[in-house]
């Protein structure tokens, strides 16, 4: 999919209230651009604001959603990017902003067109407790910005500050993952929490922090919408956005977000002042389970942990009580070297036949999972007993995640319980 | 009475709208099993949503408030808990909330039946202050774990906060105690403030957490609704279960909640970080007293504190200046031996021929405590003098309760004055 | 003025909706009472709530503003206070609960009785920003409790939150102090804030602590309205609640409040952990000023503090360049002794002959101050030049305070700058 | 611009609702006056509030928007600044507030005459979200008082509070920089953030002090209004009042305001308890940029910044890696002497033949800018290679500030990438 800014129209509306493409930028037509798109297997998104205007000042779609809704179904648009700008006060309750963002639902699905629509309101008015009925996602957070953990004055709110009056941007992905901790949960089939676009391929973080960002990103079940330049995109960063065993995670089946078990502080701040671990899981279709430790210290350390605390600190979780198989995500990072990457990306080899790429057009995720793809999976990284520890190396600024599998046909068994 | 939870009825509704049983689910039809309770003397309790669906994503009751409380009332319904998932956005102020509650309020009061309402929005909008006079309780917190004071992501909220922006789930006992604090006195005959079901005999608390937890919920009064399976049920977590002492002071006419009166750092931190002493009080029917004494913290410790502190640390109190019997409530405790709970729990004894065991229907707990059965007064446990203190040692995590009686007839003196 | 309570009234309306007098409570008819009353030169407070009841379970006047207010009108009402409880959730915004609030005001108004409208919202939403233009004052905290500096559950909020969402009760003086702090701007003849009842006499402080209490109700201009028992009140309790040279400061032309300058900790915390000093100061009419300095530490201490910071720490104040003569206005203190108090309470002394009694029929306060009354004044206690400091040894718990009075004729000078 | 204020007319409105000019205060009549003002090219402000009353208690303009506004046009008004006073409860949501201010908005746009809007609520309900779309400016903080850093409980919100529910009064200029430092992107050319009036000549605070309040206000494009007595006005302050460089950046064609990028705490706590330096930046049209040093710490210090913290903190920022001609905004300080500002002010030298006066009727900045007049860059103070670090000795409480050019014709390079 391709999101047009808002630059895709003039700067006014037509007499009748319509927007008029831009001419400019557009000589042969956008009808033509999106047959082209359509053709090439890709997808058109649009971009508006639930306001008098858009963010960079182009007519807004407050008071206008069926008109407009209208216009980008007769594009042929398949995504509606709606945000937040100049929405003349209309917020402050959830109501008053529900009531902004179902006009534009009610819009569009009055439309003949299945159009995606993403919420964009930044996390204002709590969008988690209504935003699932109308929309099939919603930004948690103020803007994404190229940074690991560096707080900035535009994005006041913390990383526990799980109310935030004052979204702003510049937040980095340390920020966005905390503000995302207390409401994974509201994640189901059809509706996400969006923690904002990637910035994999910007060059504001190292190869340890992108790997993090992809991977929470895919675990949480965030959108995954690239933000950076194409043309300028490196093969290491290449080969952390097409990981076929994060991506697995990212497209399970269950729909459901990996959750924050634990929290603890370590000695080691960084120059930004983080010091601290934490362990995530939680479970995917056929009983799998996702488990990632997280080091937001300022240097290397081993990450050990039990199960019970893995799983939740609850002594008597059932999956704490059972043995699994460990599969690392990021083993197969090497499968795709760079030399394979950087053809790929020069286009002298064609990605479905390039060593380390999963097709999933081919084969859906959920069937290559089924069939226990080592692609999917990750490579094999030991087991662990029931009411035992996993322990890992965990770089500065990185991440360790593993795909569990019960050892032993425990699925099987469970089910005969 | 048993609460059927949302899978009670289809996915959908019918086209007139309204609900339609889970055929799957009762074969037989659910006004077979309906009976069945009502014959065998229970109470069958009914579960919705103020939403477009339930959190379980069955329908919700918005808007269909009418239709739906018509039905259950029709089914013999004597009870409906009401969530609050899917809302649409119809919060954020306690007059959209209140408005969204009152409505199947109003529904269930124009039915035919007598349909206890127990209203479930996490505490959002403050229902304490507008939730008694349209319903018999509100939940007051995200929803309860079985966790005596593990911190979790997924909850928050600390104990001191108050006013919550996000309930969530995985709240501790000691989390939902704190919240409960600043609200006790909401209470009334009618109208009670709900910590959220028990979690006693689900094994993630040791003896003495679980004796915390019964003995603080039934002396806030908050409704004691059992969410363990019953038939994994131990004999040490039933004989909690059925504290004639304890459940004598939840069942006390007064309907009034003790409050918590102290609260003192101590040097034992636990694994939480939690290392706090608390002392709570209350008044019961005829002048009684509840005194409690709370050890949060890591080791076993003497805890002894003045009336007056008891009483609420104002040195005119008068209750501080009299003279009182104690009585242990929980020194009954050994009374049901595991033997005795275990022929309970396995059918070979019936429960109104078990030692320990109150017998409500047979006598009132009112009319018991005024002939001063033993059973519900507790276990003596000595006298304090007017002016005076009481000790006592409190295990680690553990609570020491006592009701207080005043000594010498000084009930009597007291009407004279 | 006497305020009666809720139980005035019966427990329901009459058929047509109208409250009904409590016969059981007046059985020669409310009217007799107030007639005595008035005959006495008193006058006749009643209570209700902008609610569905009362705080008591009486009739609430929500929806009834209209014939309550004709029925207190008829009854000769003077002052009603209207309290918060039972609101039916119209509150959240400043706009729901000033609706709810004018409702009552406009009824009076349609009276053709003069009642004084004490508003009791407890501080919710605000009423400093709304209360001014439909009511004579607004209480702006939790209930307060006869405490000098304990902490309670029952009244979550601290003394410098001044957005509080969970006003309670049992805040003590400094508590509520704090709270008031901020918005003491908002006072002007004709609306004030409304710190709570008195507690002077009710035993639970200090001698010295009362003195504190009292000034600072007087300073702040709060509603002098006494909460004790009246046949319980000892002579050092009534001198202080008669003190001339502090009721001349609450009852000054100007209207204006005493604002705190300065927060400074100090080392000796006290048993509820507090140990710091404030500066308080403000004008009068005719420039006279107030100066007070608290002791809210441990022990006895020597403040002293410059013109500059008693009024506001801005060098260039005009104030801190004058020269001043003290007025202690607690000197006077012991000019009604023990024993005249004494007599005046046991009834064998007519105030009006006490010595330290001023009579404020007789002569207004205004025209006293003007004429330099030196009861009204307080006791000389030095001068300080412009642009010097005022030292003052201040006992635990206590305070000090002054008039000051330009010293010269300075007042004439400026006028004819 | 002269702003009158709300003694501009009598206290209460005529019988057909109009406002009627103050005839006591204006014998020969408003429009006399006005006349004058304009036949000597300045402005006519005037002043109400949305609500019931002004500030000042004059009559409000809440629900006579149409008929005020009609007055001031026919009066020939320039200006309105729109107070929140008296509000009768209208806020606590933005759509609350926004709805009150927008229909001034559309009163004052129904005029024939051009008024300038200026939004006064002093924060409450984020206009910063909502008041672009109807006014040019809206105040963020409660009133700015004559002081650097002073706290005051009547100011009681911190610069760190980006959610303020208490805006009051008496706040320092350290604390409205903080509140903000979060929202300086709302600004665009039409709408700016309102940091309240100028102090500069008021005599509480220092020449550093007021030289760091100016910079920091035109360069966060606030409107400069000075608050001071113009007959008092000293030549050093006068100085600081008309430096062109600095203005220059207040009225550089982008509109846009800088933005603190760095905070770091330093030893030296002043007498205020602040001890911390901030790094600012922002862009200017033409590509050219301010730097802002901030010295908020007790003694004068050497601040050093790499231009990567300086432009972000992102090390692929662009600006990070140029090389750029560095010019102190404040080296022509010197320029206007004492001697010739004296001369000014006491009206023997014509302000447009003084040296170090730019005379903007003449040549507009932009124009100005473009030519690069010495007086408008500042004096060049060396510079930085891309990646390099700028360096400077920056005053106790003082501010240092460059305007940035690109070194070598950068800008025309980047034109051609």
């Amino acid at each position: 999919m391709v999101i047009f800014d808002d630059a895709m129209t003039e700067r006014t509306r037509s007499e009748n209230g319509s927007l008029i493409e831009n001419a400019a930028k557009f000589p042969s037509g956008l009808a033509t651009i999106v047959d082209t798109l359509h053709r090439d297997g890709l997808l058109f998104g649009v971009y508006s604001s639930a306001g008098r205007f858009t963010c960079g000042g182009y007519p807004g779609s407050l008071g206008y959603e069926t008109i407009d809704a209208e216009w980008w179904s007769s594009l042929g648009a398949d995504y509606l990017k709606y945000d937040n700008c100049y929405n003349e006060g209309l917020s402050g309750t959830p109501k008053l902003s529900q009531d902004r963002y179902a006009a534009m639902s009610n819009a569009l699905n009055s439309t003949s067109r299945q159009i995606t629509y993403s919420l964009c309101n930044w996390g204002d008015d709590k969008p988690w407790e209504w935003a699932s009925t109308i929309s099939n996602s919603a930004r948690i957070s103020g803007d994404i910005s190229d940074s690991f953990d560096m707080p900035t004055t535009s994005c006041p709110c913390g990383p526990d500050e799980y109310y935030c009056q004052l979204p702003g941007y510049g937040c980095s992905i340390v920020n966005i993952l905390g503000k995302a901790s207390h409401i994974v949960s509201k994640n189901q089939p059809g509706y996400w929490n969006d923690l904002d676009m990637l910035e994999v391929g910007n060059g504001g973080m190292d190869h340890e922090e992108y790997k993090m960002h992809f991977s929470m990103w895919a675990a949480i079940k965030s959108p995954l919408i690239m933000g950076n330049k194409l043309d300028q995109l490196s093969p290491e960063d290449y080969a952390i956005l097409i990981n076929p065993a994060v991506l697995a995670i990212s497209q399970d089946p269950s729909g459901s977000a990996i959750s924050r078990k634990l929290v603890q502080q370590v000695d080691e701040k960084d120059e930004h002042g983080f010091g601290e671990v934490q362990v995530w899981s939680g479970g995917l279709n056929n009983s799998d389970q996702v488990v990632a430790f997280l080091n937001i210290g300022n240097a290397s350390r081993t990450m050990k942990f039990s199960l019970v605390d893995i799983f939740g600190g609850i002594k008597t979780n059932e999956n704490a009580q059972r043995s699994w198989d460990l599969f690392d995500v990021w083993g197969n990072e090497t499968v795709m070297s760079n030399d394979v990457a950087s053809q790929v990306l020069n286009g002298t080899l064609a990605v479905g036949n390039a060593t380390g790429y999963y097709n999933a057009s081919a084969k859906s995720w959920a069937q290559g999972l089924n069939q226990s793809e080592s692609l999917l999976l990750g490579t094999p990284a030991g087991s662990v007993q029931g009411g035992g520890s996993i322990s890992a190396e965990v770089p500065r600024h990185g991440i360790q995640m593993w795909r569990l599998r019960e050892a032993g046909g425990g699925e099987q068994k469970r089910d005969e319980l």
